[in-house]
C-alpha cells in the first residue's frame, strides 16, 4: 500500500531563464531599444501591481556565468496565468532581442511531514502566507532542481512514513538553523516538469548558499537520497540595476 | 521461457511538440500571417470532421515553460496516416512560423494484466472505445514517456508474470482512485519510440497530475520499477484560445 | 582468457537519417526543385541497379515523427563506397535542402553462437544471402542500436561462452516465432560506431515490431544484458511516395 | 547528525570560456577589428590594474582543441563583481566576435580538513593569501570540475569526520609531491554551479597535470568517491601572444 | 599508498574532427574555392615536411557518416605547437567552409606495465619510435576514447598494482595476435581532455577493427574495468583523395 505524504499547494511557479542577444541589442537604433525598454518596464509594473494585490508574485534576478543572463520567477494562481503572462511576454520587441535558455514549472508546496495531526493547515494564516508568498527581493538567488533518489538500497520511495518523516525532521533542523540567513521556497513539480522538486533560496550573504547545501549534504536525506539537478545563482534586479544591465 | 503479457493496440499516436518563432511571426506581413492561420484553421477542421467520424481523434494544447508553445496529439489507424498529416503539415506556411521541439510515436495499448482469463477484450464495446478513444479536451494535459526499470535486482522484466499481475493491481488501485479526476491513456512505443510507453493524463484541475503522480511513486512499480522522461504541462486550447494564442 | 564468438561478415551498413528543411523546400524556384528532384532520381535510379547487379543494397523509408524525415539505408562491400555514396550526395543541391540528423555506420554481421561445428559457412548459400541481403521493401522499418550489458552481476562478456551460446538459442527462439512477419537485418558496430549492434527489422505490419521487441524484453538476454539506443519507426518510400513526400 | 567540515572562503571566481567567430573576426573591417582589440585591451589593463590593487585577479589562457579558444579566469570580492564584469565585456564589439561556450562559477576555498584546531585560520597571513591569490601567470592551466561521490557503498557523505579527515590527508600527500611543480586553486561551487568544486591547476610542464591527477586517481578518496567533469587544457596569453592570437 | 604505474610520454596529439558546409562550398565561386584549397594544400605540405625533420606527424582520414568529414590527427611536441597549428588553420579561408564537431587533446603514452624493471626505457629506440611515431597511412582509422571503470566492485583504481599487471598482460596478449594487421597508438589524456585514454587504430582491412575490440570485450580489462566513448571510422586521404573529397 502507498503512504504518500501529504502535500499542501499553493500558487504556481514559473522560472524563466533567458539571455540577452547582445549584438542584436548592441546594434538595434536607439529608438527601438527605447521601445523594447518600455515594454519591458511596463510588464515589470504590472507585475508589482497584482503582487500588490496579492494576486501573485514576481521577481527578477541577474544570473551569473553564461547559462543566462536573467530569470524571471512567477507565482501565480493558475497554469493559464503563467501561459498568458509568458505568451504575452514572447510576443514583445524586448522578447525578440532574448532568448529562452531554460524554464521550470512547478507549484508552490508544503510537506506536511512535520505538520500538526488533527489541525487544518489551511486555518492557519502563517501556512497561507507560505502557500502564496511574496519573493523575497533580497540580494542573492539560488535555484536548483531535485530528486529523491531511487537507486538501489537507496530508495526513498520504498522507506515507511515514520522513517521518511524522522529522516525529514533532522533535515529540517539544519534549514532552521539558517533562519533569517536564507528563505527557502521548495515547490514541488512532480507531474508538471522533469524534477520532483524546485528549491529557490534567497540571501543576502549569498556564501549562505554554499553552507547550507554543503551541510544538507551531510544530512542522510540528501547524501544517500538526494539528487540534484543545475545550480543557477544570481543577484537581485531591482528597476534600476535591470536598466543599468541593459544600457549600452 | 519469456513470458510477456498480452497487450491489445488501437490506434497510433503521434505528440507533436512545437514552439513559434515568435519575432518572425511578429514581424511577418499582417496578409502572411492571416493565410497562416487560415492553413491552421483548415487543419483543426479537418481534425475535427475526422473525430466526428471517428476515424481519428486529434487535440490542441498550450505547454507551460519553454518547452513548447503547444503540442498537437493524434491517433490515427496507421503509421502511414500519422505521417502523412505530419508531412502536410510541415508544408504548409504556419509551420514555417513554427519549429519541431519533441515528437513521441506510440500506440494507444491496453494491457490485460488485469483482463478476465477467457473472455476476447474486442467484443467488449467499453475495451473498443478506450482502444480507439476520443482525445479529452479537459482544461489540462500532461504527458511523460516511461520504462519500466532493469537495473540490478530492481529488474521488472526478470519478476514472473504473476509478481507482475499483483504489483501492476495495487498500482491500478491508486489509478482508479483518481477515476473522474485524472484521465489516463497509456499508448506503447516499445519498438516505436526511445521509451517504453507514453503517458498522456487529462484533468480539469491540474493539481491531480501531481496528486497521482506522486502518490503512484511510493508503489512499489513505480518506486522499484519506474524511470522517467521529461514532463510536459499544457493548457487545452479551443480554436479561440488558439487564435489568442497566435494573436499580435 | 578470452574467449569472444565467431562472427562472418558481409556488407558495410550506412544508415543515413535526413531531415527535409522545408521553408527553404517550399520557397525554391519550381525550376531548382525539378532540378533537385532529378538528382534524387538519378540517385535512386543508380542505388536500384547497383542492386540488380547484387553489388549492394539500398532502402529508403520516411521516419514517423520528429526525429528525422527519412532514412537511406546502404549496403556495400566496403567503408570506401559508403563514403563515395555519402559525399556524392553531399555535394547536390537536393542534399542542401535536408540536413543530416543521425547516422549508424555498422557491417552485416551473421553470429554463428547457433552455428554447426566443422561446418564452413561461406559454402552456405543461404548464409552468403544473408551477409549480402537484398533489402526488403516491406511496408515498415524499425532501426535500433544496441549493446550488451557490462554492469554489475549483469555482465555479458563475464558469461561463458556456453552459458552465451544457451541463452542466445533461446533468444533466437522468439526471433523465429515472427518469420515471415518480421525480417531482421543485425549489424555489427563494434569498433564502428557508439553502439555494438545495430538492428534493422522490416514488415509489413508495424505491430510486429512492438510484439517482437516487447515480448523479447523478458527474454533473460535483453532483460539482464540488453541496453537499448534511440528508436526510428518509418513507412516504405517507393519512387511515387517520395514524390508524394516531397511536392510542395 | 550532520557534520560537515568547516571551510574557509575567499574571493568568488568565474571561469569564462569563450571561442571565436573566426570567419567573422576575419571578414571585418580592419578598423572594426582594431576598435575591438582596444576594447580588449583596455579590459586586460583593466584587470590587470585591479590586480596589481589586490581587488582581485584574473587570468587568460588559450584552451587546446575544439571545446574554447581562450578562458578569462577571474577572481573578485563579490558575486555582483563577476556579474557587472561579464555583462561589461558582453557589451562590447569585441565580445560579438566571441561566443560563450562554458562558464564556472564558485569562490575559492581553503577546507580545514588538515587546519589545526583551535587556530583562526583568517589570523594566518598564507592562509589569507590562499583564499584571495594571484592568480599564477605559468604556462599552462588545467580546469575541470568534481563532486564526491554518493554512490551504494561509495558514498563520501556517509563517511564519518574523521574518516574522511584520513583520507584526505593522504590524498593532500600527493599534491605535496607536486610543490613547485603543479599550483592547485580549489574551488567551491556548492549552491552555485553544476558540481560541489571546480579545480584550477597550473604548471610550467603541462605533463605535470597528467602524472598529478593520475596518481591521484589510484588514491581512494578519487578512486572510490571522485566523479570528474570536463577537462580543459591551455596554454598561457599574455598580451602579445593574446595578440598573436588574434592577428588574422 | 597510491601505486600508480609509470607511464612514458611522448608528442602531444590533437584529433580535429570537422565537417565540410557543403552548400556553402558548392556555392562559392571557383575561384574562392580555388585559393581555400591551396591553402589546404599549403598546410598539408608544411605537415608533410614536418614529418620529414621527424618535428611531429599528422594524418588526415575521411569519416564515414554524419560525424564529421574528414579528421586530421596531429602529433607535435609541445601544447603549444598543438594550438598555433589549430589557430593558424581556424583563420584560413578553407576553414570557414568547415565547422569543428568534435577535437581530442592527449599524449602519446607507453605504459610500463610491462616493462622490464631496472632498465631506462628512454635508452630504447623502439620504445622512442613509439613515443614519437611516424602515424601510419593505412587504408583504414579507427578512434575511440575509454576509462578504466571505478563502479561498485568492478573498480579498477583500487586494484592492486599486481592485479592490474596481470590483466593488462593477457590483455595486450589479444592486441599482439593483431601485430602487422591493426597498428595501435595510446595516447594519455588524464588532465588534458574528458576521458582517461584515446586509442588510434590503423588497418589495412577495416574488420579488423570489429575483431580486435570485439575480442577484448571478453577480456576482464574490457569486460569489468572498460568504459568507451564514441567510435569514429575512416578512411585514409592522400592528396588525390583530398582533393577529390572536396571536387564539386
Amino acid at each position: 500500500m502507498s503512504e504518500a505524504a501529504q502535500t499542501l499547494e499553493g500558487w504556481y511557479a514559473l522560472h524563466d531563464f533567458r539571455s540577452m542577444d547582445w549584438t542584436a541589442w548592441r546594434l538595434a537604433d536607439e529608438s527601438e531599444r527605447a521601445r523594447a525598454l518600455e515594454e519591458l518596464h511596463a510588464f515589470l509594473k504590472e507585475w508589482s501591481q497584482l503582487e500588490e494585490q496579492n494576486g501573485g508574485s514576481s521577481a527578477h534576478y541577474s544570473i551569473v556565468g553564461q547559462k543566462a543572463d536573467f530569470v524571471f520567477m512567477h507565482l501565480r494562481e493558475t497554469l493559464e496565468d503563467l501561459n498568458k503572462l509568458e505568451t504575452a511576454f514572447n510576443k514583445t520587441l524586448f522578447a525578440s532581442f532574448t532568448y529562452p535558455v531554460h524554464s521550470y514549472v512547478s507549484v508552490v508546496e508544503l510537506s506536511n511531514y512535520m505538520g500538526q495531526p488533527g489541525a487544518d493547515p489551511m486555518e492557519n494564516p502563517e501556512i497561507v502566507a507560505r502557500l502564496k508568498p511574496i519573493l523575497p527581493k533580497w540580494r542573492h538567488i539560488c535555484f536548483y532542481p531535485m530528486n529523491k533518489r531511487r537507486s538501489g538500497n537507496d530508495n526513498w520511495y520504498m522507506l515507511g512514513m515514520e522513517e521518511r518523516k524522522a529522516l525529514m525532521r533532522s533535515h529540517g533542523m539544519i534549514g532552521r538553523k539558517y533562519a533569517g540567513k536564507v528563505k527557502q521556497i521548495i515547490t514541488g513539480s512532480v507531474g508538471f516538469d522533469n524534477w520532483e522538486w524546485g528549491v529557490t533560496l534567497f540571501a543576502e550573504d549569498s556564501l549562505q548558499f554554499k553552507k547550507l547545501v554543503y551541510e544538507m549534504r551531510f544530512d542522510e536525506v540528501s547524501a544517500r537520497y538526494g539528487d540534484f539537478g543545475d545550480f543557477y545563482v544570481g543577484n537581485y534586479l531591482d528597476g534600476g540595476k535591470f536598466e543599468e544591465l541593459l544600457s549600452v
